[in-house]
C-alpha cells in the first residue's frame, strides 16, 4: 500500500486550482508519498499541464460527478456514487489508498465515510478531531461537530479515540485527557458529562477531570473531549476572536501615520503571532473512528493549508491510527471484564 | 427608592478592598445614586477610614456571614441567611435597594435569587447575560451558565429577556435575535434548537435566524441566545483565545532587542486593544428574569470592573428591566392568543 493519498480534487471552494499545486507541493516532501487526483479527468490534466506537467507519483482517477457544498448529505449519499468525494473515499476502502482528504461538504464527506468504510469494532458514533493551538503547544479537541448530540458512552468513545490519535501523532506516552464543561466542581455541569465522567474514571485512560473552556488554550491536557454541538461552537467562537482581533490590530494600525510606521516595526511579532494562530498551521481534521483515515481539509483552504491537511494524512497512515484505537479500544474492554 | 444599590461588599477574590474603593468611585460619577455596603461592618469601617472617610450617599448595612467562592449553593441558601450576599439581595427584595451587585460566588447568587426575589411571571428559568465585545460595537449572550440544559421553551424565554435588555440598555428598536448553532441550514443542529427556532419564528421578536460560533463576535446580532452550557463554554474559549494571543504577542514583543523597541512603538496600539477586550469593560452579567436587578461581577473584578458592574445595575434600576420584561411577555403571549 505504501503511503498513497486519495484526494478529492473537486471539493472546497476553490477545486483543483488549490488541490492541484497543494499535491505537487506535497510530492516534493521528504516523504516517498503517492497521490491520486480524484476528479474531473481533462479540468485536471489541464491544471496538471499549467504548471509544468505531472511528476511521478501523481496520478489521476477520473469522477464525473461532484458534490456541492450545500447539498443535503442524505441526497449526496444517494445520488452522488460516482463523485470525486465518494471515489476518494472507495480508494482507501478498496486498499488502493492509505488515507483520503477532502476539503468538500463535511456532512456529505461523514455520511459517505461511514457508509463505505464503517465504524470501528467498538465505535459508534466517529467523531471530528482537529488540533488547536495553546499557549505552549496544542491540544487534541473533539467532537467538532459530526455530532449534533452525544451520549456519555459516546463521550468516552471520543476520549478513547483522541487518546490514541495524540499518543500516535505526538508520540505523548500517557495523553492527558479534559472532559469539558462548565465548572470544574464535580456537582457542576449537565448529567450526561458527569455519568461520561465517570466512564472515564473508570477506564484506565489518564484522564485528569474537567476542564472549563479556557482550557482549551492552556495546554494543561493533550485532548479536549467534548459533544459536537459544544466543540463546533467553541471552536468557531474561538475563530471569531482570534479573526476580531486581528482586525482591530489591522485596523488601529492604520489610523494614522504614527501607527502605520509602528505597525511597520511590529510587522515581524504581528506575522509570528499570524503564523501562530493560523487556522492553516492547524488545517486538517480527521474523521476518527472509521475503517479508514479521512481528512477533512476546510473548505477555504488554501495551498498551503491544503498541503498541511495531506501531511497529516501521512502522518496518520504512518502511525496506523485505525488500528491502534481498535486495539486500544479491545484493550479497555478487556481490562474492564478482568477487572 | 431612587437609585440605591446594594453592595455584597465581603464577595469575590478581594472582598472591601476592590468592592470599597469601587463604591467610592461611583458615588463620584454624574448619578445621584446611593449604594449600600453590605458586609462586615467593623471592616468595612476601616476600609473607608483607611481611604479617607464616608461620603454622604455611602451607608453600610452590617451581615454576620459571608459566602465562601467554592460553597454548595444549596449550602449556601440554607446555613447562610445573615451573610453579606443574601442581605444585599433581600434588600431588594425588600424595596430599600433597586438592585445588588455581587461578585461572588455564581451558584449560590443564582440560588438566593431566586428564593427570595423569584422569577417574573411567564419565567420558568432566569439566565445570565453579559456584553460582549464584537467587530463594530457589541452583542448581549445568554445563557452563559446559570442553567447546565434547557428546553426550547427555556430558550425563547432568554430571547424575549435578551431582547427587552439590549431594547433598554442600548436604545434599540427591534434588537436582531440570533440562535446560536452548528450549522446556518435548517437541518443542522439538534431538536431542541430547531424546535426553539419554530417558536422565535411565531413569536413577533426581531428573530434573524441561526448563528454559528463566530457570529457572536460579527455585530449582525444585537443579542445572541443559547443554553447555559454552551454559552459558558463559548465564552470561556473566548477568553481562553484573547488571553493567549495577549500572553504571546507579549513574549513576542520580549524576545530580543529589536522586538522590545517594535513593542514600545506598537504600545498605543496594544493598549487600544486591550482596552477593547479588557472583559473588565464588560464586567457586570445581568441574572435576567428575577422579580429584582441583581448583577454578578467577576470573582476576579478589580476596582474598574467593579465600577462598571454598578454602573450596569445604575442603567437597568433607570429603565426598570424587570418591569419591562414582563410587559413585553404579557404583549408576546397576548398576541399569540389574539393570532
Amino acid at each position: 500500500l505504501g503511503l498513497t493519498v486519495a484526494l478529492d480534487a473537486m471539493g472546497g471552494d476553490h477545486g483543483p486550482r488549490v488541490v492541484v499545486p497543494a499535491a505537487l507541493a506535497a510530492l516534493e516532501g521528504p516523504d516517498e508519498i503517492e497521490l491520486v487526483l480524484v476528479g474531473d479527468a481533462p479540468a485536471l490534466e489541464a491544471e496538471i499541464a499549467a504548471r509544468g506537467g505531472a511528476p511521478a507519483r501523481l496520478r489521476i482517477h477520473h469522477a464525473s460527478q461532484q458534490v456541492a457544498m450545500n447539498e443535503l448529505p442524505s441526497q449526496a449519499l444517494r445520488g452522488k456514487r460516482d463523485s470525486s468525494m465518494r471515489l476518494a473515499i472507495d480508494l482507501v476502502k478498496q486498499g488502493e489508498a492509505g488515507a483520503c482528504v477532502s476539503a468538500g461538504n463535511t456532512g456529505a464527506l461523514m455520511a459517505m465515510a461511514r457508509f463505505s468504510l464503517k465504524t470501528l469494532p467498538g465505535i459508534d458514533r466517529p467523531a471530528i478531531i482537529s488540533a488547536l493551538p495553546s499557549v505552549d503547544g496544542h491540544t487534541h479537541m473533539l467532537d467538532l461537530g459530526a455530532n449534533a448530540e452525544s451520549t456519555p458512552r459516546h463521550l468516552f468513545e471520543f476520549a478513547v479515540m483522541g487518546s490514541v490519535l495524540a499518543h500516535a501523532v505526538d508520540n505523548v506516552e500517557r495523553p492527558r485527557v479534559g472532559l469539558l464543561n462548565i465548572g470544574q466542581e464535580e456537582i457542576k455541569g449537565n448529567e450526561r458529562v458527569r455519568e461520561a465522567a465517570r466512564l472515564l474514571e473508570a477506564s484506565g485512560l489518564n484522564y485528569v477531570g474537567f476542564i472549563e473552556g479556557d482550557g482549551i488554550y492552556c495546554a494543561d491536557v493533550d485532548v479536549v473531549v467534548c459533544d459536537g454541538f459544544v466543540g463546533n461552537i467553541a471552536l468557531k467562537a474561538s475563530e471569531g476572536v482570534a479573526h476580531m482581533i486581528g482586525e482591530y490590530l489591522a485596523r488601529e494600525f492604520r489610523r494614522n501615520l504614527l501607527t502605520r510606521c509602528a505597525g511597520v516595526v511590529a510587522l515581524p511579532v504581528l506575522r509570528a503571532l499570524r503564523r501562530r494562530i493560523d487556522p492553516r498551521q492547524y488545517n486538517g481534521a480527521t474523521l476518527l473512528g472509521l475503517r479508514g483515515i479521512v481528512i477533512k481539509s476546510h473548505g477555504s483552504a488554501d495551498e498551503v493549508a491544503f498541503h498541511r491537511a495531506i501531511r497529516q494524512a501521512v502522518a496518520e497512515i504512518r502511525k496506523n491510527v485505525p488500528g491502534r484505537i481498535s486495539e486500544r479500544l479491545q484493550g479497555l474492554l478487556t481490562d474492564r471484564e478482568a477487572g
